[in-house]
């Protein structure tokens, strides 16, 4: 039998992918679980969305321009506009969920071999689209006791050899749930344009920011427009995560036209999907309001209970929908599959993200677990109650009892 | 400004990108222009694609599962079953169109530098998969005095180094509408055995078959089954491709547990999508079989009209919509943008695709065109007195006059 590639040899597992047969076991047992563990969230998909689906029907579902539809574009690009991003219908090329646009943006930028700096702790498949271009990610570590900030610029550049080629952030962070303030962009500025790297962010979180701070994205760095990429996704946004639609931005337009070469290469984003994200779109900026409102309540939620919690730290949280949490367990992943497959309280239990699959330095992690706090405030104290339970009667706990 | 990478600069541009500005030119001359040049079906998608969205009425637009929704996979596994092929549920992946289904197969099967042998001419795409994953095409050319037959074993075996993994056919043919006959691939078998290689198959078309031929996939194999890999895709059995619905499907458990945790990283295929395609699967063979017909009559018509051609040269063509046509011309890529910058007959013009994007090997092709017969018989009929007259009117023409 042929060997595998090396590529497929190396691909992780997704963190939680474990613990999928033990949370499946659990529900076969009747135990509720609450999934606080992966990014898909509980609001509604707006009714405009489908509606617009229901309205198009095409007698042909065709090919769309391997770009997107002009129209979506140019509701992505009014969008940009909206938020001070003056983005020409060349500057957007729509994608199937903003993976497809960070695999055309590693392959439009860096060789095989090429190093892309990424703080630490970050979205774990990052790992895998880099597996998947052949691309080394160089972890720069973030520390929870400092809320994940930025490092200086001196730790970045004593990172950077002859093979970096790009820097990537996650903002608002997923999943650190940080919001770079506009200083720690500045400092990214000054990076990449002293070490001619690009700057790659992924801001699908954009809207969901909280305690009245205003998310700055890297498109605004006057300067630095010819380093700049951004991705970007409807998928929480608007709570749409099946509609597989993102988008690649950027006003290099040598960058734009090898992801369109790519676009073209797989011919079309999916038809309908863009025809709902287009009527999304329209939505007005109440729509975002009322859906942060939504997760800086949740969000107020989880902290205060975890606050409550003897050993647990929850750094400072201000935007996405995450929190990287530090619980006093021996392991973290051992801890989240023995509350999925021996605890649960009044026939409940949680399922939440091992710290460690978020880290690329071994050892990191061990002690801290992803929470998505894409539950409504209810189900969020019920998981809250089956976790401080949980670190009560787990063995491998730290805590005093 | 930071540089691109080698493949964003190697990536080719679709075969017909430098004639689309000439096309939308002569439509807004107010020529009309028929489109032979993409294979795009005029075909309804069947009313039960959308009826199925209509009736899901999701509240949340989720993401599916990454392998798929169980019940698509079903679906698919059936729709194989009726093949002769059983299929278990983790033999099937859903991706995002063939497309996917091919960047996933060969990030799993090859490492960059490997080598790839591909049957020429071949769908110009599988250029930009190769460069997109930093893999190596071998074209093993075939020629159209042959109707395009697979070549015999030795010329496989000269072509074979220790860089070689993978052997990859598309049967029926894109671009050139042959339907490998069993002996073809009992060849292959042999090959991919001897020489411990993946044979994949891109078996999109597999409906396609006239003159009573049947379409035998790799998958009927006997011995082989840990080295054939099938990409699939409703786009044209359903004339669904906006949809972007396929699916990688094997017998080799380590491939496709690869190939899942590629589609892991990018979470899910289209939600809608999969609905749509579940619905479509289970339609009656005789479905299958009213498309067949009016394609081979669309087949039987091109054909007749280009036989009459003097200096034309039309190859059999038993699969598929599409033909690699021998043009009596100077250059193909010259004469396809003349028929749209320059000529009009009775108020329209053919667009086609010029035959070197399909071919590896530089020079080859020049004299070719692929047409994808995917117009109706009246269309088609106007779209061939266009051809004539054109080849008849253009000054690079090579027949007497």
């Amino acid at each position: 039998m042929p060997a595998l590639s090396d590529r497929a040899l190396r691909m992780p597992a997704s963190p939680i992918r474990k613990l999928v047969p033990f949370a499946e076991a659990a529900k076969q047992r009747g135990t509720q679980v609450y999934h606080l563990n992966i990014g898909q969230p509980d609001i509604e998909t707006p009714p405009a969305y489908f509606e617009a689906i229901r309205a198009a029907q095409p007698k042909v579902l065709a090919y769309s321009h391997s770009a997107g539809n002009v129209s979506l574009r140019e509701a992505i690009a009014g969008y940009y506009d909206r938020l001070g991003h003056r983005m020409g219908l060349d500057e957007v090329v729509v994608t199937t969920g903003a993976s497809e646009a960070l695999n055309f943006v590693f392959a439009s930028c860096l060789n095989p071999g090429d190093e892309v700096i990424i703080p630490e702790p970050f979205y774990a498949n990052y790992n895998a689209f880099s597996i998947f271009s052949n691309v080394k990610v160089v972890p720069i570590p973030t520390r929870i006791e400092e809320d994940f900030a930025l490092p200086p610029i001196e730790a970045f550049e004593a990172l950077i050899t002859p093979r970096t080629r790009a820097i990537l952030i996650c903002n608002p962070g997923n999943p650190t749930g940080i919001m770079y303030p506009p200083e720690a962009l500045e400092k990214l500025r000054e990076i990449v344009l002293k070490h001619d790297l690009f700057l790659i962010a992924d801001e699908v979180y954009r809207e969901f920011a909280y305690d009245g701070l205003r998310h700055h994205s890297v498109l605004g760095l006057a300067g630095a427009e010819q380093h700049v990429i951004v991705t970007d996704s409807v998928s929480k946004r608007f709570s749409a995560c099946g509609a597989r639609i993102g988008c690649v931005v950027s006003h290099n337009a040598e960058v734009m036209n090898a992801v369109l070469k790519l676009a073209q290469a797989r011919l079309s984003p999916p038809t309908l999907g863009q025809i709902g994200s287009e009527a999304v779109y329209a939505l007005p900026a109440s729509f975002y309001e009322g859906v942060a409102r939504e997760y800086a309540h949740r969000r107020d939620v989880l902290l205060e209970r975890l606050q409550q919690m003897p050993g647990v730290r929850c750094p400072q949280v201000n935007g996405a929908f995450y929190a990287m949490v530090r619980l006093p367990v021996d392991d973290s992943e051992r801890f989240c599959q023995w509350m999925l497959e021996e605890f649960s309280h009044e026939g409940a239990t949680v399922m939440m993200a091992p710290g460690a699959g978020f880290y690329a330095t071994p050892g990191s992690g061990k002690d801290e677990v992803r929470v998505a706090y894409v539950l409504n405030a209810d189900d969020l104290h019920r998981a809250m109650d089956c976790l401080e339970a949980g670190l009560k009667a787990y063995s491998g706990s730290r805590i005093d009892r």
